[in-house]
């Protein structure tokens, strides 16, 4: 499991002459590993951080609170990677997670640290750190080294990443069912999400949208207690977070008939979604495709979405490669990236549409097959 | 808006010589100023690292990302503090929320860094604290010292919590009719989280467990796709966290008719919980209340619970006091406190019923109007 993601990042360490490095980012750490609690292994008291992985010469350690014990160690033995468990929640005696963090990283790492250490420095327990400066550690911020590293996915990503696509597409019926008069937001929230959570049988993180066109700030936004009116529409954004990877997609529904102007602006953005597709090539240029793209909602007469075009996404919802007008990156094969054009009319209607697509040789595989409207 | 909580802040700070400080932990924000997100503000591409609450002196100013000016700046007018937003999210150019967060650091701190400065280390952005650093400050972490500050609600904080216990009440009502035969345990969880999320007009991060009797582990854990079969039990465990304070209270429902055996544990556990009130009281000392709680449910002839018999609640789910063997904390008016007394047979049934109580000047009042089974 995530053997390649390994590999790649060997790869990386070694061209910049880190030989020892400590991951901490969560993302890292599902990337890595495919080390993804269901809902949260956010630091508390009984956790005294987020785990903590051991980079040392080509091999890597595992360090987490004990409760995470079953998740961890099957999830490493796969890896082949050591696992070490420290005492998180105890009854008897007070709880020292971050004491026990630290004494099981001395345990690791045996008192020899290199010169220079790689350390994700945001996520990083302050134990951990504190520690490898008194061994007299110069450390080296590598927060962002392995973002470039996670824009390919591998075959085993791209499976993870279209089940995640299909779950929100069960999603979108629901949302879609639910769209209508009298029903308010909170209620097409409460139908999406228990239809994902039913189908996945278990809970599931989700983002992201879910706002009634008569907003004045209809872009997006969490769902309230807004009731949805007869012909209004509605912007529903889905993101499922499941083994720990993001799937993204966006519709717009409408509650009854659509206007003159809801059916215009519907049309310009589909064609819009359509011809942005056409663009999504091995070979281009991001932030090309991303003034086209733009350039075509103007071109139809309507103002441009005061977004992205689009991003990747992975063990994160907003990734390398954005579609932004600044990025030179350029698509590659296995990459998978998000579209979303839309045309927002503050307090009377917005429509976005947005599916996500995986880089192919020729061209570009849609993921996504949600109601669209 | 929490100007109690600010003043505590301010006399502690003074006492231990700290004149500046850094609160970064998104419990200490919603503490010391009722800044809570609905759903997220974690660290993100787009927002550098949790906001940043800059102490000097008495003042307090707070840094965030301009994507919560909306949220931040009317609590901080009501809160007496100034509030200073850094660019996170821009379309045109590269987003550089690190090096725009710091700028704004050093705008508000003006280079007038002490020798000594308090950080509230696990949290704060490693971009300030460097730059702390580089300033010449030695930093010293405080990141436990607000907990013994929070365990006396407020007035305003025992509001915002009754209501957090309604809500949770109206979510175990949904879990009782839920809970029948043929139903999967993820479906219960549905009912509840649908009804909780549609009283309060919003999303609803909630906790804990959702679990049926027949389960190796039936002490607790996230609902999956098991299925209730006729006579089991259902431990359901919830905590719901609105405007950045949580709830609890956990029930145990039954699909159908009880065994003699669940009766029998049922009385038991009922009869432990009216005991555990009684104790409830100014000057009670946790761990005697602890030991006496256990002592009923094995005198009683059942296996103790291998948890907490306790817990405060408040911006966190488990905090100060804790009712647990070694906690030599005594009980104060304005506390609130989770009592859960249960006792579980592995792989048949378990049950726990929790209620959380205001310690008042006589004794308890109960919060919790939940069903109990």
């Amino acid at each position: 499991m995530h053997q390649e993601q390994r590999q790649r990042t060997v790869q990386l360490l070694q061209q910049r002459g880190i030989d020892q490095a400590v991951f901490a980012h969560p993302e890292s750490l599902k990337w890595l590993l495919g080390f993804a609690p269901p809902v949260n292994a956010g630091p508390s008291l009984f956790t005294a951080s987020y785990p903590v992985l051991w980079y040392n010469d080509g091999k890597y350690t595992l360090i987490t609170v004990d409760a995470y014990a079953a998740l961890a160690v099957p999830i490493a033995e796969q890896a082949d990677c050591a696992v070490l468990t420290y005492q998180g929640y105890t009854v008897p005696t007070p709880i020292e997670s971050g004491a026990k963090l630290l004494a099981a990283f001395n345990e690791v790492t045996a008192g020899k640290i290199s010169k220079r250490v790689g350390v994700e420095s945001q996520y990083a327990s302050d134990s951990v750190v504190s520690g490898l400066r008194k061994a007299g550690a110069e450390i080296t911020p590598i927060d962002e080294w392995l973002h470039p590293l996670r824009t390919i996915k591998t075959a085993d990503e791209i499976a993870i990443l279209r089940r995640n696509f299909q779950l929100g597409d069960i999603g979108h019926a629901a949302a879609r069912k639910a769209t209508i008069a009298g029903n308010t937001e909170i209620e097409v929230w409460n139908a999406l999400e228990s239809a994902i959570q039913a189908a996945a049988g278990q809970r599931v993180p989700l983002g992201n949208d879910c706002v009634v066109g008569y907003r004045d700030m209809n872009i997006g936004g969490w769902p309230g207690a807004l009731e949805i009116r007869p012909g209004d529409s509605m912007i529903v954004d889905i993101s499922v977070i499941k083994d720990g990877y993001w799937s993204d997609s966006c519709a717009t529904y409408f509650a009854g008939e659509r206007s003159k102007q809801q059916s215009e602006i519907m049309k310009v953005i589909t064609d819009a979604l359509a011809f942005g597709k056409t663009l999504l090539k091995s070979g281009a240029v991001c932030k090309e495709i991303d003034f086209k793209l733009r350039k075509f909602v103007k071109d139809a007469g309507y103002s441009v979405y005061p977004h992205h075009s689009g991003h990747g996404v992975g063990v994160s919802g907003h990734e390398a490669p954005r579609l932004v007008p600044y990025s030179e990156e350029i698509l590659e094969p296995g990459m998978v990236i998000m579209l979303e054009p839309g045309t927002y009319i503050p307090g009377v209607t917005g429509v976005r549409i947005e599916d996500g697509m995986l880089i192919t040789e020729n061209g570009c595989e849609v993921l996504t097959k949600h109601d669209k409207s």
